[in-house]
């Protein structure tokens, strides 16, 4: 198993304030690809202490991977400091000096010479291009080291990594099939630092051990991968105790494991308890229904319902009072309870959900801005009203998290069968 | 500006039978880098039109790209041509051979000692991994010259060029911004063939254009690329002047330009025409729903409408008369014109779609197959249903096009005015 070094360089990182999550997301990606980590270093801008770290990583890994600390100012040394330890002379690239001087000329600045550093690479090395910003990356594969430089800030890292990095790596190791043990838990409700502080002693996981907690359209995720050939007795035994222990911690918001998704589990359960459901959507416009019926088979618990984009359309198939609507408003959960009843009632159907509320951009206010959104779920003799406020003002997202939550209103209903008292608004 | 030569190899592209798509793809992805393509030759298995051809390419351009011919038998010859052109010696690389000799134990068969020529490279090449085939690709930057060679097949050759090519030749070529100028013609409701017809002679383009038909979804569209700096007069003026020609050709089956979608250019005519739309929909559950109200400000057209994915929903919001769900069936046009029409007298909006089909995978009939879909228009006096026979038996495909087609009869009805008479069924 090909072993990996990762070093993490820039002093807001020590302050502890800033989340590495450069390295959080190579963890991932280089375990998936069934090399092992066999140690991760962050270091501040300090000559001695980068040339220590990368000592270190070169000596124990076939592969060091840094990010941070390519920009051209004094405090950047990673660079020379890494070439240095794989002994290579540095060289002027032409072409990305030409790129520096047309840069600083497209903006009418004179570029200082200091910036031409970002211009010099070892010549075994092989350049990597920068779509988001402006200092290229790195990679270096020399006497069976391979050393790979990328730039701090995510989003600058994360396409180099995809594109050039990953590619090269799997030519450059000839990684086959990975032999890696992988487990996700699913979550939905919890942002990642709320999935965090209840997961406590838990997020320090053995060596072996990888967990990265991956936020995916709402849903927060947590990727557990242990390296089936790490030498441990009983891997698989160990991963599945691992995980029941985090899913103990994490309880009702966990909708599901692996490869299930919360219209695969709704729809397990409503199949399971012979129940079927209508939907009324205002803001979602026909999203949940489009989610529930992607699955094949699925009116087999989906009756259909209402896109209720217009007051007239919640009125006239709904039933939705006048008055309601006067008085709270489309989207209040005085319209959204309604909404819900009426359709369970025409129906006849076990569950109604509805969805009511202000996808955005235009149409917020200071009472009720974009974001804000009531569903509901009825159900034989009640009706459980959530408010939601989404606080990312991007319609997409509100959309798909609206939907998503009112699914997951009824898989919690379905799957713990909670207590009415308990549990209305 | 850069100049590319590409060469597609294989005795089945000279028939005539097979498109070359992979020319295409490459053609529209070079020229969005802004490298010229200087020329294009298609060669059967034949050793001294492949050195010709290799000659003129390597003479005329900074790039040659060439596909197909590298698998292990007697014909391939493309590699060791290739190679030899560019001065190369060959060496076998350990880790293809592995490979190779992994591929064969896992199949219990010997490897014929042929195949290792599949493990011979130069040295100064990148090898580029096949995640979709054995043959692997190559990436030579010798002299000046770059020299890419990807497999045939375009599932293996198109994440090879898009995951590794693409960005080496950003790099290596120093490519910043590009001075392309592009056309997007878009088309619902022919094949790629029937657009290829339809165009006749302007499927020529003068030298300096690259044109190529991209299927998309269920839509076609022509994309057009004219090199700025290539020289013409006025290339602005000429693009225009092409676009309109194709245009004309392609009449009423061309939806929008550019970056306008079926949704954005359908909901423009609707708030022109002060019009306004409800949608009921049973095999697409809300999708056609959802892509309306993807765009902000759809409460100005769009009512909303019904999901009536249950037959009683069809009866209780539509009106569908039990007789007809009895004699004719959910999926038939009868149905579908009492669910628009249905839907258009109760939300009394200007116009009413309804989507009513069979998506498959289960639920097909020799007589009502999966892919048979109904869409009708309900307008003031009068309705026109469609029948769809989509053959692809996938559920996404089948509801996404069937959604998309019931738009454009809208689109269709409010750019051109159809007369009642000449379109219904």
């Amino acid at each position: 198993m090909k072993k990996a070094y990762i070093i993490s360089t820039g002093n807001e990182l020590l302050s502890g304030a800033t989340r590495d999550s450069n390295a959080e997301f190579l963890t991932i990606r280089l375990m998936d690809l069934g090399i092992q980590i066999t140690g991760k270093s962050t270091v501040g801008d300090d000559q001695q202490n980068l040339i220590r770290s990368f000592a270190t990583a070169i000596e124990s890994s076939d592969l060091v991977i840094s990010t941070g600390g390519l920009g051209p100012t004094f405090d950047d040394l990673t660079k020379t400091v890494a070439c240095k330890m794989m002994e290579c002379d540095m060289e002027l690239r032409r072409e990305e000096e030409q790129k520096l001087r047309d840069y600083f000329a497209n903006r009418h600045r004179p570029m200082p010479e200091i910036n031409l550093r970002q211009a010099m690479f070892p010549a075994e090395a092989v350049v990597l291009k920068n779509v988001n910003g402006t200092a290229p990356g790195m990679y270096l594969n020399k006497n069976g080291k391979i050393l790979v430089l990328l730039p701090g800030p995510p989003r600058e890292m994360t396409p180099m990594f995809l594109n050039v990095v990953e590619p090269l790596l799997i030519n450059d190791f000839a990684i086959k099939n990975t032999s890696v043990i992988k487990k996700t838990i699913k979550t939905l409700g919890l942002g990642e630092s709320q999935v965090e502080e209840k997961l406590g002693e838990l997020i320090n996981t053995p060596p072996d051990v990888s967990m990265a907690l991956l936020a995916n359209d709402g849903e927060v995720h947590i990727k557990l991968l242990l390296a089936a050939d790490s030498g441990a007795s009983n891997p698989l035994d160990r991963m599945e105790k691992l995980s029941a222990a985090i899913e103990a911690k994490l309880g009702k918001d966990v909708f599901g494991l692996d490869d299930e998704t919360l219209v695969t589990k709704t729809a397990r359960l409503l199949l399971e308890r012979q129940s079927t459901l209508a939907a009324a959507e205002s803001c979602t416009g026909g999203l949940l229904g489009k989610m529930l019926t992607d699955l094949p088979g699925s009116s087999n618990y989906f009756w259909g319902g209402v896109i209720s984009y217009s007051n007239t359309a919640k009125q006239l198939f709904l039933g939705v009072s006048e008055t309601t609507l006067a008085q709270h408003g489309a989207v209040s959960p005085e319209t959204a309870q309604e909404m819900a009843e009426g359709l369970r009632v025409r129906s006849a159907t076990t569950y109604a959900l509805s969805i009511t509320g202000i996808a955005g951009p235009e149409g917020g206010s200071q009472e009720k801005p974009v974001g804000l959104v009531y569903i509901a779920l009825a159900y034989e003799g009640g009706c459980q009203i959530r408010e939601l406020r989404l606080g990312l003002p991007d319609r997409d997202f509100i959309r798909i998290l609206s939907a998503k939550s009112a699914l997951d209103l009824l898989r919690r209903h379905l799957e713990y069968n909670q207590l009415v008292a308990e549990d209305n608004v």
